[in-house]
């Protein structure tokens, strides 16, 4: 991390325990894991058993729910610049580090929902075993049938009756839909589809596993991963009935609550981002200066364009990390709100850097690094992924557009003034 | 294709049935064909049955064994230009169609070997069945412990003891040995480590399914997939015991077999891929324009970068099938070898126009374009592995970059000529 | 050239010409004819005497007026993918080369104007003395007001009044206007502005030099060239009037005539490009590998991404050069018209690589390629115009798109007959 | 800028008194200087009046030799940081700004060589009229025969000859040189070519402009600009004759003296860039938003790729400034040794950055954006040659890779680490 951003103390001591845990650890862990992922019939009922080992030393070591930062009571107190930097840490691991910590996706944004949203007693009945690390729980948004990168075309209905709300709706690529802990879902639906603002028509409701209704269709894979435990799965709500308790904040708020839960969390993604392709840089490294790995009789890295990639995914990796540490920043000074134009240059920067840096890391490897041998070939199927989770990089492309182009108008009267002054000099010249 | 490469009549006329059998029974067969590949203990058992019945009607059309060229009495004789022609729509269902027509890799190549090199007892063993679709084969090439892309690393010893070959290697990447039809593989290893030429230490021998000591270690995947039935297989040779009439041209001679067997291979990978781009294409263009997905009000190719990436696909998609053609034309008028270069040239354009065109394909689609719901991820996985398979990029850009720099001494000599005759001019004006 | 494209003995033979004549004359005479172009006072008056002596060698060769292809009478009956093979040579040396032939822009399509469409009278006074090189001419179509790229925005008036027309416009980027030899100009105008179409709102008509009200306001430069003696004038037309017989082809017609004019003629730029990237990598394979500069210890050539930059130079041309080829060959076949999709893909695939591989080139040459010491950084700067000239890359890029987006509809009707297939198959395959 | 850098309320005071120069003085006398450039004979002769104005006026407003930074008591005393911000200003009007300020390359670089190692009659004799602007100054380093990004190919000659240094070399690029003002040269050269360490064969020495023997050739061009007044040169040395009083720090001090002199001065090269991009980005806003300019209907920025190139311009310059940024407070906190690397990445990144962005708003602008009338062909020429100036891309990157990698071994040692961690998990896992 560029040294101008100064940590505390206390965080360059949190910085040492995780690196330690993440080194000792979790990377050393990653096989296990794997191993341990059920097959066949067990595939969506297991859990690695080692996540649960990992996540008591995290817990023991006050490596715990570090994301909650400084806003809400129940978490450590770090700014969103320093919990930023920790995401480095923990996204090298991607796969065991952040839930180990119990800090991963999409626990983290529904925990922040609970706290600064629940009521008591949902607090009580959900943020708690979440922030225990008991339970787990899935975003349910996208859908199957509508472009969803545009929030207001979402469907599903949330229809009122009585003291119920009724549920109808077709999602998919719901993420830890198919962990067997996953314990409760958060919905995204219209309630007041007719209301003539598109931003009030959405409420998000609490639906909780195992509720009539709720069916799990099936794992959608990303190239050929279907990542269980967690999985990314298709889900159908068919009258699916819950109490108006229910609800989450009230009536027609859905879109605000995203709006609060998806900034932060896209910078803890690009963090991770950061950490994922500082791994696959040195796994490159390590790989094109291995003297037993000779082609036309020379290591690797002696060839010009090998070490020539090297240096690039290094300048733009850096590049990258300031501006997700220069977004963090500004949610910590002006809030997320304030801070979204940097959040989505962050968020088409990085995703980018990272899935070319493991292309160039893959070509270095040869089939090695496609295979199930080296994290690489995963990392990529994240990395592209994560071009479109969250909207695509066309979206935040265009709106990014749409507020530089607002300038229009004051740039040219800025030309204008300068025109006139201009004419002025000349004049005044000439006359001499 | 462009309308310059003039088809023979008969070459029309097969270009007509195979697109009707590819459109017809090829694309429709996909999905069940996925459906009947194994699953748990029966990944590596089963063949879908699908695959017999579409194998039995493409050879009752007339369209089998289209790959063995004008240069091989057993082959219906078309020319290497026409066969690529063909091969752009088997690759519009590379899991499929080139199977179907008995003109899939490695079989394809194997059959050029078993047909150029093999003795007639060979031949009657192997390539009769292989002809007839009866049974599979593997090409055992790739090193697990060496850059295997600069074939004279590979360590494989071929030691003879009598009248046997002694066999100890660990292979990697053996593309169709999981496949319980595979009944023979070519290994290529060193029987004469010592000798003075790099190129004169290899050798080809046969080794059977079942031989003891041969192993299949474990399927590789490539990002997730493991391509079943067929697999890319880890394969360990311990002492591996074959006679010596299981040679394929004399001790020695397998450098110069693998050359001949390479050139046209990477010609008709590069075809198929063209179809696959195409097919890519086709996807993209019904996605964008299909009128029920609409983000913020419009069709997705209404927003200008959708439609620039469509037309951007067209211009390289078309660029790269000139280029591939005209190396499988320039194959037929003056060899393989003497096309090196521009199959070289071929072979690095077009995987990389692939997967360009995928990876632009795969954000128009969104989630979807990541999943088992589209064969854009697994076009991807190909293309990508594409860019190493036969060499990865970077060695035939050095080769043609060596054969550029040759030119250097000529082209400075012309300057001098130049700069000469310049300075004669400037004299002779200078005397008026 | 590919050798797929097979040329008759005749054009050969002019291959052989050509080449001995840029080689030995043309290339030769570069600086002779830089140094004798005008300075000063001097800069637009002066026509550097060496050009005319090349034209008259070239004449006495046969290579003269070559452009005009069989359908021309006039001209010497090539094909235009022969001549478009023939532009690629002079395409080497294109400050002299092409207008040492007669065979320049803009002279070569105002000629095949008035082939077409001019009078008796008019090829009498503009024909004959343009094909015996005594005079230059201009085509003023770019306005300075307006996005001209959009040629229906074109503002000039051509007001008829009696037998006369009177012309009010202002003009930029008039190529050849600041030629002393330049008699002719052939003006874009709207006679019909109130015309229901947009597309017969235009007339083309000829003004002379020196005709009251026609002004050479100034030379436009491109990055820092004038391009003198020829330049890119800003024209004003004020009250500019000339008598009705100065129409071309008749009122109403005048996109029609730059349609048919383009078409070849962006070939023709697009070959002799093909012919400066080849210069260009000639320039740069001499550079580096140049025993006596050395870089670390070691000759340019030797530095991996060096190298590497020339094989890609090297593909990217290649397969630049098959797209214009195949593009000229469709004209031959089925008309400009017919290849209009064909030569747009050229026009956009050709200036992007060419300025890529001037771009490298010059990084490999440090500062000299930018200076006047090579012709790197010109030949840059005609690659850049080209890029906007004859319409900007971006509007090939959505007519492109617009076609190819048009098989929407019958894209997704094959794909509902393929999934109808899938689902007959599925239904037998569970019957049995 | 990234609010994350924290300004002094006096920087920020600074900020906007430059700014308002900036806006209401320079930009309005960009084109006002250039018509006072001397054409023909009086090319290198005229120095444009208003450039006079500009920096009396600067001086008064305090706007005077901000970029002798902290280290020398001589200047106002602003952190690198500090004064990088202010650069980016500056870079707005490239032309202007930067010398009226007496801030401008090569002069701020020599000043800093005389304020760090000149003795009090140098500091005298040179200094004090270079720090009141009174005259101008040349380095003297790149040499035409050799590669001289590479220093210690250098060739240039000084010789020892009783109290005289006797200088021999042939010299080109040397900025400033053109111009009337330039009264002295600081010169590069080898003192001692036999020394063992390649690092201690230089010497630097000054030369006085008008010496005998030192003559100025010719201007160099950069695309077709000669940067007059200034202009970058091509200069001879031959048997120039100076006293050996005229020796900068001692001899064989050349390459030390160079390495101070280039980290500070790259980063404000980069950061002039960045107010570069930043006045091309306001400059193709302002066009593509201009209502009186449409294409098929639609303002310019209505076209989707038009926008998506604004946005994509925006974030890659301010991931950009940040690099720079942070190199520059790295300089403050470690120095310009300490900070070699950082300073490398931004020297690479940014050019880059800025002649993508420029290409771009080019293309927007269509055939004027190539022209005198708007800055961006001259920006675009810069841009290029800032890419070659202080040393090509290449080099860089090299050096950045031979880092990284040096790296490996590490990176392996802890893979082993893992490795054995990881065997020891499953040793355990496999007892239970």
């Amino acid at each position: 991390m560029a040294a101008i951003f100064e940590l505390s103390p206390r965080c360059r001591e949190l910085h040492r325990k995780l690196t330690d845990f993440v080194e000792n650890d979790c990377l050393p862990a990653e096989e296990v894991y794997e191993s341990q992922v059920g097959t066949g019939d067990q595939r969506w009922k297991v859990v690695p058993p080692i996540m649960e080992e990992l996540k008591a030393k995290a817990r023991s070591l006050g490596l715990w729910n570090l994301f909650l930062h400084k806003g809400y009571p129940e978490g450590p107190g770090l700014t969103n610049l320093e919990y930023a930097t920790l995401c480095e840490i923990t996204g090298r691991c991607p796969r065991i580090a952040p839930e180990a910590l119990n800090c991963s996706a999409p626990d983290t944004g529904n925990m922040e929902v609970f706290a600064k949203y629940g009521t008591p007693a949902q607090k009580q009945k959900y943020l708690v075993p979440l922030m225990n690390g008991e339970i787990r729980s899935a975003f349910a948004m996208t859908e199957i049938a509508v472009a969803s990168s545009d929030a207001t075309n979402i469907e599903t209905k949330i229809d009122r009756v009585g003291d119920h709300y009724i549920i109808n709706g077709h999602k998919w690529w719901i993420s830890g839909a198919g962990d067997p802990r996953c314990k409760v879902f958060l919905v995204m639906g219209k309630s007041d589809p007719g209301n003539e603002s598109q931003y009030k028509q959405q409420s998000i409701v609490i639906v909780e596993a195992g509720t009539p209704g709720l069916e799990i269709v099936r794992p959608m894979t990303v190239f050929g991963y279907d990542d269980a435990p967690e999985g990314h799965c298709e889900v159908k709500f068919t009258n699916v009935k819950i109490p108006v308790s229910n609800i989450i904040a009230g009536e027609g708020r859905g879109f605000e609550v995203i709006q609060g839960r998806l900034g932060p969390g896209r910078i803890h993604h690009c963090m991770r981002a950061i950490g994922m392709a500082e791994r696959t840089l040195d796994l490159m490294i390590a790989r094109v200066t291995d003297p037993s790995r000779r082609t036309f009789g020379q290591v690797l890295a002696r060839h010009g364009t090998v070490a020539a990639d090297v240096a690039k995914i290094r300048i733009e990796l850096n590049a990258a990390r300031l501006m997700v540490l220069a977004a963090a920043d500004k949610i910590d000074r002006v809030g997320a709100k304030g801070a979204l134009r940097d959040i989505a240059m962050a968020k088409v920067l990085v995703p980018n850097m990272l899935q070319k840096a493991i292309d160039l890391a893959i070509q270095a490897f040869g089939a090695a690094g496609l295979s199930q041998d080296f994290p690489l070939a995963r990392f990529f199927a994240g990395a592209r992924a994560l071009r479109l989770a969250d909207g695509p990089d066309e979206v935040h492309i265009q709106q990014l557009a749409r507020q530089e182009l607002l300038r229009g108008d004051d740039i040219r009267q800025k030309h204008d003034a300068i025109k006139a002054r201009r004419e002025q000099i000349f004049a005044n010249n000439s006359k001499l």
